[in-house]
């Protein structure tokens, strides 16, 4: 945790001792009454906090805010639904490197029962998500859903835009040689761990979405997906 | 596995039953007799393989060899040592996307323990490894080396080369903007996950380094590894 994200309706109640927040600031950073340490507001601004006071039940505190980190880079993927233990670094480390969107669709190849996971049920991957950007000292966290099929997250998107689609058997173009024309934003798509059939390659064509793959060298979803998101970002000079 | 890799040693004997590579064979892909999957010769040819024939211990095979796959790239990692569950996911990781060697460093930040841990001193490194080799379909293993310290793999540089070193703070230009110059080889050098000392960058600059960023964004080191190796190959054409 490089900076301790609050909600702005935790920001006037004290913070409880079980808190995960609380037992950091206590136990890793040791932050004694009045010593600062870095927080911010979710989707607001970044600033200091401080410990003003304790007792039995939690923490008071105090914050200085400064302003809100820059925009966050309109990248929007669509991730074939990945088995759990992918999915929670997926979530994390798209998180840090900094997305907009993360929609965790069904493909026809896709394992059904990753949607069913605890991952999802429970609410946990909020959590692997605020780690994430907490690591990238950012407050902006990306939207995300998961369990649509494709077709609905293919069929939702906004007009305008740049599409692309990693594919290791029909891309058109390699993605780090990828011009881009238009700027509203990016959306990406990557398959689950079995990759696209072919009914929803020509469903991702029809969108208008571009083939592009990343070389010889086929990559676990979870490679591929950082590698893709670094390729965008370096081509649109957002890194 | 998209591609079982094989010593050349091994490919006159028997491959026996308790072997992984049997397992994968036999359970996963269901190879009957004289069904062609795809092998490798570490660091040569890849072809294909079939089996022509079991006994109680083992599986005997016949290979037809092709062409070795493409030169791999000169990229040579020095990174400080991670804590073992982070090392297993870079061996593999940045073995799937290709780069010459890396060398796992003892820096003044790191923890000393690391070195000692079982994933070395018991050689299951080289399981991961191998996973990152046959994911991505090819068979030219990186070199490893660990437990020496800064200086040491610093000094033993080969003159030439370019020379980079990610650092958070003392960073002077974006390495995602970096003109290179030189082309023999790319050395670049990934702290732990405190980062470097102040010693340790006076050392690197002075063998040559230049300090080189990732934006704005804090990355956990496994992180920004994977997103420096995507950003130096596509500024080579590598990828």
């Amino acid at each position: 945790m490089n900076l301790i994200l609050f909600d702005p309706a935790e920001l006037d109640r004290p913070l409880l001792r079980e808190d995960a927040r609380a037992r950091h600031l206590l136990e890793v950073l040791r932050c004694g009454a009045g010593v600062r340490f870095d927080a911010g507001v979710v989707n607001g601004p970044r600033g200091k906090g401080w410990i003003t006071g304790e007792d039995a039940t939690g923490l008071r505190l105090a914050f200085e805010w400064g302003a809100p980190p820059p925009p966050i880079d309109p990248i929007d993927l669509i991730l074939g639904l990945p088995r759990p233990q992918t999915a929670r670094r997926l979530l994390r480390e798209l998180a840090s490197l900094g997305v907009r969107r993360m929609d965790f669709v069904r493909t026809e190849k896709g394992e059904p029962s990753y949607a069913g996971s605890r991952l999802w049920s429970t609410g946990e991957w909020r959590r692997h998500l605020r780690d994430g950007v907490e690591q990238a000292f950012c407050t902006r966290l990306p939207a995300v859903e998961w369990g649509r099929a494709l077709p609905e997250a293919v069929g939702g998107a906004p007009a305008g835009g740049i599409r692309l689609a990693l594919d290791n058997y029909e891309a058109v173009v390699p993605l780090s040689r990828w011009r881009p024309e238009g700027w509203e934003g990016v959306r990406l798509a990557i398959g689950g761990e079995r990759g696209w059939s072919g009914e929803e390659r020509d469903l991702l064509r029809a969108a208008g979405y571009c083939l592009v793959g990343l070389g010889e060298r086929v990559l676990r979803q979870e490679t591929a997906a950082l590698a893709a998101v670094v390729m965008v970002k370096v081509r649109l000079g957002w890194i």
